[in-house]
């Protein structure tokens, strides 16, 4: 029930008739990593079919429009917009004319160096057109002087630092590449002589496409029509893996950073029954981020696992409250509680995270309100305390409950009879083993530094 | 899972100064009944506001729409049609101007002896707008001697026999009425000074409005100035509740015909698992509408319950495969199975029913493409071998896999390792007593006798 | 220039393999007949394709959209609305389901018992779907005891009163009809075994069929299989063609009521120019409406004609002024006044009517603005002072300028120099001998009674 | 009724509360230069609003759309495109991202050396963002070490060679510059403390702004808080004004180049007329474009101006033929002869050019089916013999009717009676003395030199 957002997913795919419709079927499966805006873009030799729009993948790419690509290889790109600065040019795959070719460019993550680069290259006479970090990349690429695509690739790459998994076409080499540290993820599918990038492995799924590996942080993989290479990083550091990406973001049924999702938000749920149980009837999840972790939760615990709210499918996206007499509309159109399963009863809700709190808030509200007598929250991770500046939408550090507030003020603030996280020792237990974990936004202690405070707002507003 | 629809959804509201905003919530509530359309009609005095449109709720009602409607009084509906006929002309609620004002009538069900009606009022001069067996309703209630509105409605649907649960006002009278068998449910709740008839209590609780009873078949309820009064049948004859309506139609969190359907759904899942035990290690539902029975099963077998099917909740409804060389898209965009839960694993699929088969041997397909050794598959409730004429779309007899094959052969044809459905005894056990179940999709006794085949298609055909 | 508004332009055909997009080619040439809505219904044996929309045929009927259609037999619709009620439930053609078959019904005029009719029909338990006064025609003919499509046309039109001239078509005949006093044109074009019926001749013109003849006032033509036969009226009375077709309503390239309204047109202005000379330098129209008018005036005074106006063709009906501070903007968008043909010089401004006199007041200003010396305004037509009830949209009475002001008046309030209107003698020298004209616009005796006021507003309000 | 396009019309406006409201008046009036798309950039502070699309100015900017509009610094451009390259990327108002501000930037005209300026740039690794030649300006600029923005834009001018008339800004200050030649007209308009610079005074007409001045061949003027400012051109070189900007594509009523054109045109109707007259009873224009050339044909001939052809206005833009059977049906929609005009008459059809000849072809087909006997057609300028390659929208050589054919051919595929065109000498008699004009698609002497051939087309192929 998280409202951190991921803000992206990428996909990228060399060597199909039907490129684009394949990574069409792959942003689908994406879609979770963000709501606001899709693309794509095909290459048909020199040729290049895109469609890029505000919304969400079905909306956007009907038969007619999938119809009208071309080509054989293409990108993709799922996009989750900070509120308010939610524009039609800040969408991706970004398109960049350059020597009679055009490039494609897909990336999930954030640059945190990109306004020092980007104010360099305006003085030496540099155009930007949007307001996104990633335009620096390929600005980087086109003063490069190497050879090649990958030459300037990893040319430019040298020269960012932050978070990026990306995703690069020029329509005869597709190029996927993570950044030293790995905070976000990216691997590698197989289907018959069709290679796939994605972000995660539920992609591959929907295209029918082999689970192969996990790109490598700071690993580029180089897809042309002589097969795959992999350009290893040149100086290894200590990977710091998105531990939230197992927390809330990938689905349960991906394989990401190598390892099932699903086991280790179960185990997760173990734990947290194991440290800190909760006298109940049953335990319920929040629908559908928290339901391994609440099974998890069951099964360690022995209290039976019920279905205590039932998620409407059919919410639109762009719902808004009609009336500000009509209160807490989005949260109540979104989640009905059952009141069969929950009167009289004392209740254990796990949930994976709270951020502002006020959604968990409403929903406690309406479970009281269905006749549960005790409410005990129950969170798989640690509390949230500082914002990520690595690729995801968070709130200011002043919005984050847990920043400013005791567990004990906010069980009061939550009305709930008990309140818990899993501690960061339990969470990394949960993980696997040897990965290098990134868990910054619990202590603040950020693994990558950055002199200026590194939101793509700045980005927009100096631009 | 079941692809039966509903046909309908119905709503109806008195005195609220948001008529309009509440029953478009309500709607929302209710849009698992009808997803193909919807409709709203506001009545403020003389003046009414409609919009009907295809599409699901929030895509239709938008904050700028909802803001044109004016008045305290309100109707609405949505609408599943079938497959082909899905037009905009047959959108409800049905307005009529009629003697300086005007009635806007929502129907849920479908009337049996709608083409004998139409074509002698046509004989004598009567000119028809649609092709819905509901239009018939509006001209005898215009033809009648009544005095008024009430006592022409009476007159009106003495003549009519079928299914209906129906929502009629002209702006200041509000009626819900319910045919004698009681085939479609239809509940009254209260807010404050507004009441509300909703076809689940589902849609009462999204509006706030509090749960006060089911209509009685045969019962008309009348609200106006002066408050709610019943008019009780003429000739109460024995009920007969779609029992189908707890199998799967209505939300879990509804009370549907008095009561709840989370419940009874559980209980399904509890005789499911003594009448046809499985050697399994897992029980898995098929998301989300046979998580009670899963629930139920897993909880008598003592197998533990698992999510091993992940709904994709960003499927547009409007999908369409986009090449024939992606088979079996659809639900693989739907739905993704958990590698990591289903591997090595002897699984119990519980779901609701099987219609024509094709959805489910696809999900065979794919849980034992991800590790299953063994698939049982457990019906929660007995094989539909009938089409259902009083309200529900679905296929003709030919279509229903349980009307020509045996079970063994459906197990074949599924390629699962067994299969076996609810008993029709153990389904009624199920159910509250007492009510009286039309189960005629189970064995073909058709409590209302119809002479032509009383579809809505005859209706299209012939007008 | 007039701002009095033709409410319909008419067209039926009948035996083409495209029929509907014939027909739209007829509605693109009798745009001017009405601009705010338009549709098309064609019949294909027993199947209907239909299409009505708010907006220009050009926007409304894509090649998508006409690509949609089948049949060999269309009727179609051009509909001027009365501002405020511009609704799309009041578009035409009429579609009626009656008895297994479809009527689509087009009508250009206006009926003045239409109110009367359609209560008696009510009482007897009729259902109306609009506020047209069309409508009843359509439940006159259901209600008919003919045997027939024709002669149950026949007996419905024998009920109403007013004008009426109609299209009307079930797919197998197609009825052209015109109301006894004729009030608006409709004639007949053959293209091979194709024919057409329409308001006007420029819609044969543009489809290619060539100009057989008008229809007489009372008379219905019905085409089908057998041919084309007349069938004459019962009681002929004395024809009242509108006059204004000539004066402003048609095309001046039609053969309206018989005859070339370009001559007639071209006859006011020299029949103005003799009766209201002008000491001038230079003649101006304002562009299209009064172009031949202003070359009559030209050519008979002697005094050239210039291009003094400048019409923006681009000029998008929906154009809405934009802030207050911008005054007079639509006038200014769509006409320019040319400073060098102006410049010092005394102007003719040849118009063909004033209605409220508010345009034309801006007009001047524009013409002064831009160097006029003296403005000098002719007008090809009597004062208006009276509504039209028979089919034209027309202000009240209280706001037609030449009801409550003296010419003298309206010459200071247009702050012209000196203006002067055609006599009535003069209008009905110009136009052709022995026809019979309505023109109670100017004088207020109405040619056919009416008792309450007839307005389409009352239906409205009413039902 | 040429077919030659216009590439463009421009427009900015300095300091107006209402900045983007003005800007789209200006936008309406000069429509008539480009109908393919337009866009809106304005100014407010840092903060920067736009509107680009496809389609026309009234469609394009609603009130709806104006009102997100903020600022009293605005750019304008209507965008004619060439077929089959409509695409919204090359939509203009070009918008860059530079250095914490934005630059916008409206082109009419084309750069012969852009693509040479362009292989530069990415070889030292610019990014481009669209096919359009006016793309290399905004690079230039950024390149130079110029010291602020009208340095820069001096730099970059300098850099250029073809034809530019362009406004341009970044929020802070408005610079209008014609190329040394001054191929395309720009002028000066005041509204109190407003500046205004537009292609044409229609422009500035239309938001009520008074004609200043035409900006000089080589001047850039630079308007900011401090008021106006002329840069001179540092190299003057002898102007070659657009002469067809005359003939055909400026506005009658507008002052292009210090003259008006409407006077112009007038005195080529002479000139042809004194130079080929012709045997005949009438002389019709093409209307509206031809109109002031024909009444100066009939003024100086004596034989009387007719209305033969009537305009329809409300042929939409996107109008495509619907089926191979109905051919010729585009100008068959937007011209109907007047058969009472026509019939029995020799007539003189005057227009300004022949550019194919196919559609003239159809015209004079549908003058003699509506009765004429001889049809003698004038064309107020020489033959086009050569492409335009400074801003105009032609066809190839090869599809120039005169660059293949003699006039005596011309006038056997034409089908008329003769057909004669004005002298290049009578020609330069009409247009203003000493302003020195580009006469090269008569003679193919193109003032300012090109290596490669300059298209856009190349651009966009190799980009």
């Amino acid at each position: 029930m998280s409202t951190w957002h991921e803000e992206c997913g990428v996909i990228g795919l060399f060597a199909h008739e039907s490129a684009a419709e394949m990574v069409c079927l792959g942003l689908h499966a994406l879609q979770h990593r963000g709501q606001e805006g899709a693309g794509i873009v095909s290459f048909d030799g020199g040729r290049v079919s895109s469609h890029r729009g505000l919304g969400l993948v079905s909306d956007l790419f009907t038969p007619e429009v999938l119809g009208r690509f071309a080509g054989s290889v293409a990108v993709g790109h799922n996009r989750y917009s900070t509120t308010g600065s939610c524009r039609a040019e800040n969408l991706q795959p970004l398109i960049a004319h350059w020597r009679r070719r055009k490039i494609a460019l897909a990336h999930n993550g954030n640059l945190v160096n990109a306004l020092e680069l980007r104010r360099e290259m305006e003085e030496n006479g540099a155009i930007f057109q949007t307001g996104m970090d990633s335009e620096v990349i390929v600005h980087l690429l086109a003063r490069s002087s190497g050879a090649d695509l990958v030459e300037r690739t990893r040319d430019a790459l040298s020269q960012v630092s932050g978070a990026y998994s990306l995703v690069l076409s020029d329509g005869e080499t597709l190029i996927g590449a993570r950044d030293p540290r790995g905070f976000r993820p990216l691997c590698i599918g197989k289907l018959e002589a069709t290679t796939v990038i994605a972000s995660e492995s539920c992609a591959l799924d929907l295209v029918g496409a082999e689970y192969v590996r996990e790109i490598a942080p700071g690993e580029m993989v180089v897809i042309d029509a002589g097969g795959l290479r992999s350009v290893p990083p040149a100086d290894p550091v200590e990977p710091r893996h998105c531990i939230f990406e197992y927390v809330y973001f990938s689905r349960p049924d991906s394989i990401v950073f190598g390892h099932a999702v699903d086991q280790i938000r179960r185990c997760l749920g173990q734990l947290l029954a194991e440290e800190h149980p909760a006298e109940a009837d049953i335990v319920i999840s929040v629908p559908d981020s928290s339901n391994s972790a609440a099974l998890g939760f069951s099964e360690r615990s022995g209290i039976p696992f019920e279905i205590g709210l039932i998620r409407n499918h059919y919410v639109g996206r762009t719902f808004i409250q009609p009336t500000p007499r009509l209160r807490d509309l989005r949260v109540r159109i979104k989640y009905n509680p059952v009141r069969q399963v929950l009167e009289g009863k004392r209740v254990v809700v796990v949930d994976d995270s709270i951020v502002r709190g006020t959604t968990m808030r409403k929903l406690v509200k309406m479970l009281r309100r269905a006749g549960a007598t005790e409410v005990h929250l129950r969170i798989s991770s640690p509390p949230i305390q500082y914002p990520c500046y690595y690729g995801i939408d968070t709130p200011t550090r002043g919005e984050l409950i847990a920043s400013s507030h005791t567990v004990d003020e906010i069980r009061t603030y939550l009305r709930v009879d008990s309140v818990a996280y899993l501690s960061l020792e339990n969470l990394i237990r949960s993980a696997p083993e040897g990965l290098g974990y990134c868990t910054a936004c619990f202590h603040g202690d950020y693994p990558v530094p950055f002199e200026t405070l590194p939101r793509k707002e700045l980005l927009e507003e100096e631009s």
